[in-house]
């Protein structure tokens, strides 16, 4: 088959790959009737983050089972399923508390931006559909695998509860989706910080009430004046640099939460002016498994439509455009069609 | 009167000072029955934490209200009144939301170490127990003012469920008190991080089901022997060093909780460690405000006595052998009698 790989910052190729196998017993392979481009595959297609090149990209996938390995119990052959970055065993004592991107067996799951994948415990990992969605569908089932998961994660970090006023900090596709996130958990008000007019359109179109186009300490006092000098509830962190992170701790109200699941580049925090500010900090690389089952069931009953973040679509083979497109944030986020 | 002065690295005197007066129409006059030398008061009697000398020293008291200004509307003479560290209006809206400490008009109770104290924002402050505790009782009430209510809200802030295993960094009279409140909560196993014999004896009387004596790495590795690799539920940080505080933060499950209340001193957090470890952080100085009138019941009704961490009791005159006894870590927490 044909897929994608990164040989160094901006280098990506689409070329042949070695057919995914079965190579444990727990294993499954997946055909993708769609794949994607995340925000933190520009970590290293920027060259901001080290990885040993060439690197087979892509960590989004949900697909038709073709195959299982001989030690796989719930799947079988044409089942629809979806699974998240990390895959896991989904029995571990982490796993059991709803931390399956800490599973005891965590492996990371690599290559989807491809036609077929390799999905290792595929038992703990994948989460079947109770039907065959259509093709309408099929964006919004891709989005749980990560963006939709992430954002629901963040807000879920956050504390979001019925009633709050909540900021995202970031608007790419995770913020996006922190914000729909926001709203089904019953946020009132929702501040989207963003200065990007597509973006910002979005956000609205997903609950966001206000939206703040200041940044750093601008944006903090922004958000002071828009909450009467108290800060918010909860406050979704969704980029991962050190202006982010602090104007996330700093727009939220002592005994507020930042959920925050950027991962961080460079960011550091100093111990007393957390202590005095008083949040509650909480996040990490997103447990997209807990939360699939839910959240599929709000795709089938058409409560959410996360697929709206992908605003480009390109035939698999274009996916060095689809990264050009992210890059020069020309898209948000870019669906590939194998 | 004659009262408690910081004026450089380890010279504490005992010397003339004026009488407390009420200066805003909201200030409370209280006579202290007791008083005493707090762990973080060490930090700059050991010259680690600067500040403008000379100092007047203490912030934990307890006793009988003397004089109210004529803006004090829910006080009178003759009540016993506890408040905390930071007087607080108890009406804005951090207050309400039980962050007294974050209140929008906070200001430090500084002085206590003395026969009387100036309190401000009394209505807000100060709660008035339902009757007079006898003398038995007034070790305990003074406890509440700060260690108790700070052990207290460690032990909220790391989310300490019925059954769960925790941890407490610290073996000062907060981390015991840590470990006190940790029991109350119900926890079921509660690992104290100790190697002084007299700490570790009281941390088994507070409830401590285990003593682990190593720290750094080869505390959080025994930590990890004794969970079955898991780590803990809930780990209580009563230090504040960047050593105590990786130690908690690693000694914690992922989605597990740390509650942190040592003042940091040079801590710094590495947002991609943290990121990974997946736990909950929460802290800050204890709105101990908040806790009072539950903890005060607790102690009428028997059900706490933290009043036992004071094991040295000096009269007054002589506080400096009181920091010179907890400097050397002779004594746990000095009561001083004026």
């Amino acid at each position: 088959m044909q897929a994608t790989v990164l040989y160094g910052a901006r280098d990506i190729r689409f070329e042949d790959r070695p057919e995914p196998a079965i190579v444990e017993p727990t294993d499954a392979i997946i055909s993708l009737p769609a794949t994607c481009i995340c925000g933190s595959d520009l970590w290293p297609y920027r060259g901001i983050q080290t990885f040993p090149a060439p690197a087979p990209m892509g960590h989004e996938y949900c697909g038709i089972v073709e195959e299982v390995g001989r030690g796989v119990r719930s799947l079988k052959r044409g089942q629809f399923v979806i699974g998240s970055f990390f895959a896991s065993d989904n029995t571990c004592q982490h796993c059991r508390r709803g931390y399956q991107t800490s599973c005891q067996h965590a492996t990371p799951v690599g290559g989807a931006q491809a036609p077929r994948l390799r999905v290792p415990l595929a038992d703990g990992t994948l989460v079947a559909t109770r039907e065959n969605p259509d093709a309408g569908h099929i964006p919004s089932m891709l989005a749980l695998s990560d963006v939709m998961g992430t954002g629901w994660f963040a807000a879920d970090a956050a504390n979001v509860q019925p009633g709050a006023t909540v900021v995202v900090v970031g608007d790419g596709a995770v913020g996006l989706l922190g914000v729909l996130s926001a709203k089904q958990m019953g946020a009132e008000r929702i501040i989207a910080m963003s200065r990007h007019e597509t973006r910002q359109k979005l956000a609205r179109e997903f609950g966001a009430t206000d939206i703040v186009t200041e940044r750093g300490d601008e944006g903090v006092e922004r958000i002071m004046q828009l909450t009467n000098g108290v800060g918010a509830d909860s406050v979704l962190e969704c980029v991962g640099t050190q202006e982010s992170m602090m104007q996330a701790i700093e727009a939220t109200r002592p005994g507020g939460s930042v959920g925050y699941v950027g991962v961080p580049h460079g960011v550091s925090l100093d111990g007393q002016q957390l202590f005095f500010s008083h949040v509650h900090l909480h996040g990490g690389p997103a447990p997209v498994r807990r939360y699939l089952p839910k959240l599929i069931e709000l795709v089938f009953n058409g409560t959410i439509n996360p697929g709206k973040v992908f605003d480009l679509v390109l035939p698999l083979d274009q996916v060095a455009e689809g990264y050009r497109a992210m890059d020069e944030r020309r898209a948000i986020k870019t669906l590939l069609r194998p």
